[in-house]
Order: C-alpha cells, then structure tokens, then sequence
C-alpha cells in the first residue's frame, strides 16, 4: 500500500495537497504523521532519504517529494483516477495555476499561515496579500468559466483534480482570515470546506494537541474554524 | 507553430529552461523576446494575458506559463519528444526534483543571479549559498548514479529531459560564480555547458546591448562566460 508522510493536519498546508487528493479520489493509503517542531521530526523525515520536507510519498521502491510531483505520480499511477483535467487545455491550464500555486503566493503565505482550528477577524492584511489574494481569485475565474461550470461539477474543472488539492490551502486561509471572494466563487469556497475528504482532515486537526506558536496568529479569535 | 515568449537571454534564467528543452528536443517554435527593465516589458507581457511573467507558451488557443506546467504541456503535446524519462520511476525522481528547483534553492538564486557573459572569481558566498548548492550536487548525484549512468548519455536521466532544462540555469550559476562541483559530476556540467543548444543561446547573450544592473554582480570579473 502507498505511504503518505505528513506533518500536523492543523498546520501543514503542503501535507494537505496530496492527502485530499487520494482521499478525494479514493487512492488507498497509510499515513505517518510527523508533529512539526518536535525533536523526532527531522530524523524521521530524514529516515525516507528524500529532502528536509514533508509530503512525502513512497510506493514500493518509489519515493517522491513536492506536492506537485507527487500528484504527478499519482496520474501515471493510476490513469483511470483522473488526477488533471482530460482535456489537454483544460490540462495545460490546471497545470498552470499548480505550477503558479507551487512557487507562488508567497505574500499570502506567510502573513496567513494556514491554521485549521481558528478563525480570525476580518482586517487589511496589507499589499502582498492583497495582491495575492486577487491574483488567486482571477486564476479561479478563469478555471471556473473557461472549465469548471460547462464540466458541470463546484470544482475548479468541474471534478475534484490535483488543481482543487492544490489550492486547498487557499480556500482555507480565505476562511481563516476573513478574506473575502466574490459571490460567483462561493460556491467552489463552500464545495471545497464541505468536501468530505476536507471535513475529514480538519476535524482531525481539530482532535490533534500540538501548538506551533509561530503559525498562530497574535489576533482577536472570532470562534472555530468550523 | 509554437511560440514561446521570453526576456534577455543573458538573464533569464526562467526563459532559458523551455528554451533549451524545446530546441534539444528539436520543437520547433517562433520567439518573442521582451527585454527586461524596459517600459514595454509589462504591457507586452500583459497582451498575453497569462501572468506578469516570462517565459510563456503559446500553441493556438492554448496559452500555458509557468516553466513546469509549459514542459508538462510539451509532453502532452508531444509524446513522442521524450519531454520526461520514459520509466515511471525515473520519471518520478526526474519531476521531484524538477519540482524542488521550481519553488526552491531560492538562496542560491537571490546571491548568484544568472549571468551568462560573465565568469567571477570563486569566494565564499554564504551559508544559505552553500546548502543550496550542497542540496543540488546531492540531487545530481542521486539521478546519474540511479538512473543517467545505466541510461547511457551524460545528463541526468542519460538523454536531454525537462529535468537538466530545469537544472540548465544551476549549472551556468556554478560556473559564472566558480562554485565547485565533485569531479564526478563535471562531465553532466560539460555536456551541459557544450550542449547546442546552449551554445547557441549563449552566444546571442553575448550579442545582446541591454545591461539588466541588479543582475550584475558588484565583484571582481575574471573572464567572459565562454
């Protein structure tokens, strides 16, 4: 059986990716979770040989890193799951946003950290965010218009693919923090947080204890993420 | 025909990964070269409508941006060219480490920024320099012994793929910033750096008038590149 190495579900956003992708998609797979910022972390990431991060994959004698590469695999892997678009525009285009998602937002990245278990006040978080966060929201207009509504389905292409995994994270931190998406993406936002696959992870990050601090906001609570 | 839209060939190190795959692959494409740091690189670019930058494909109605998602593209478009190695789990390692370059080694390419009309002297260039270059010696390393050395040619997986398109850029930074390599990976720098391809993208660096001055490094010159 495939192994999919993570790290907490309250924190970490690139475990997330590929973990609501196989789950969304019904790919069997044992996990192991590493808890961030604990001394066991590093030698047991280091114990896969792959780099100093988490996801990780392993299959056998495949190991793979990086959320996109591991999506990657999974669409050789298993063809017939459908892990990009089939039509290879809709493909080309799904490609791109992960691809811009996998080295970008960086601003948005870090001023919001991903945090499953709160909900932050509404407020300016500044320029970067700002411009990542309409960035973001034109990226997903042009799936939803150009793809996702002819496909029929809530999601970027009309079904869940690696796209969706890919700006899990993002739907996340845009209801962590308050920030707002016009009324023609609610939809995708609401398709996404009740997504079982996504309700699954996060009440298990509800049920986890640790506490990283430096991905806690220093800001007024308004409840629960949920 | 294909057309592939770029800036300076001196410096851009993201235009420079399709660039080579397509041309050592023998894609044939048209070129748009938008220079960087001039008034018209923005409102070109824009025309596009992909993102802010280069390098971006067009292919009829299909416009991909991003270097990856465009080699994930050209694979799809032309499966016979090879794009990725061929066996699932050469191909696997091959977008890891493809996908760790996209987002990653940022130290590295903040302090060496690519220049290719230019050789400075070989110094210490800091610890966030060094780990990258560490991580990346170690990742060339792994994909010759695992897979180039029995595949038979001299880059990463044997023959030419999106991987050394991916790496083209690191090996020119090694060489301009005379940062050392293992004696066992000088012939992948070689092939590299004699490639046609290269070659022929080099030389019209050289030819190009346009200083871009935060890509020049402010330190001693010992030669030209070549």
């Amino acid at each position: 059986m495939l192994k999919l190495v993570i790290a907490n579900k309250a924190y970490s956003s690139w475990s997330l990716r590929p973990w609501i992708l196989m789950r969304a998609l019904d790919i069997p797979f044992a996990e192991d979770l590493i808890p961030l910022d604990t001394p066991e972390f590093r030698p047991r990431v280091s114990a896969y040989k792959a780099g100093s991060t988490v996801p990780i994959l392993v299959d056998g004698d495949v190991t793979v890193w990086e959320s996109l590469a591991i999506m990657d695999y999974l669409a050789d892997r298993f063809p017939e799951k459908q892990v990009w678009p089939a039509d290879i525009k809709a493909r080309a285009f799904a490609r791109t946003i992960s691809a811009e998602m996998h080295a970008g937002f960086r601003g948005l990245r870090a001023a919001c950290p991903m945090n499953l278990r709160k909900r932050y006040e509404a407020r300016d978080r500044g320029e970067l965010v700002s411009r990542d966060a309409t960035r973001v929201t034109e990226l997903w207009r042009r799936a939803r218009e150009g793809y996702g509504a002819q496909a029929g389905g809530p999601f970027l292409f009309g079904a869940f693919t690696a796209a969706d995994a890919m700006y899990a994270p993002v739907v996340t931190r845009f209801h962590s923090y308050g920030i707002e998406v016009d009324a023609s993406l609610r939809p995708y936002m609401d398709a996404m947080l009740n997504h079982p696959a996504f309700v699954e992870w996060q009440e298990a990050a509800m049920r986890e204890t640790w506490i990283v601090a430096h991905d806690e906001a220093d800001e007024p609570v308004i409840g629960p993420f949920r």
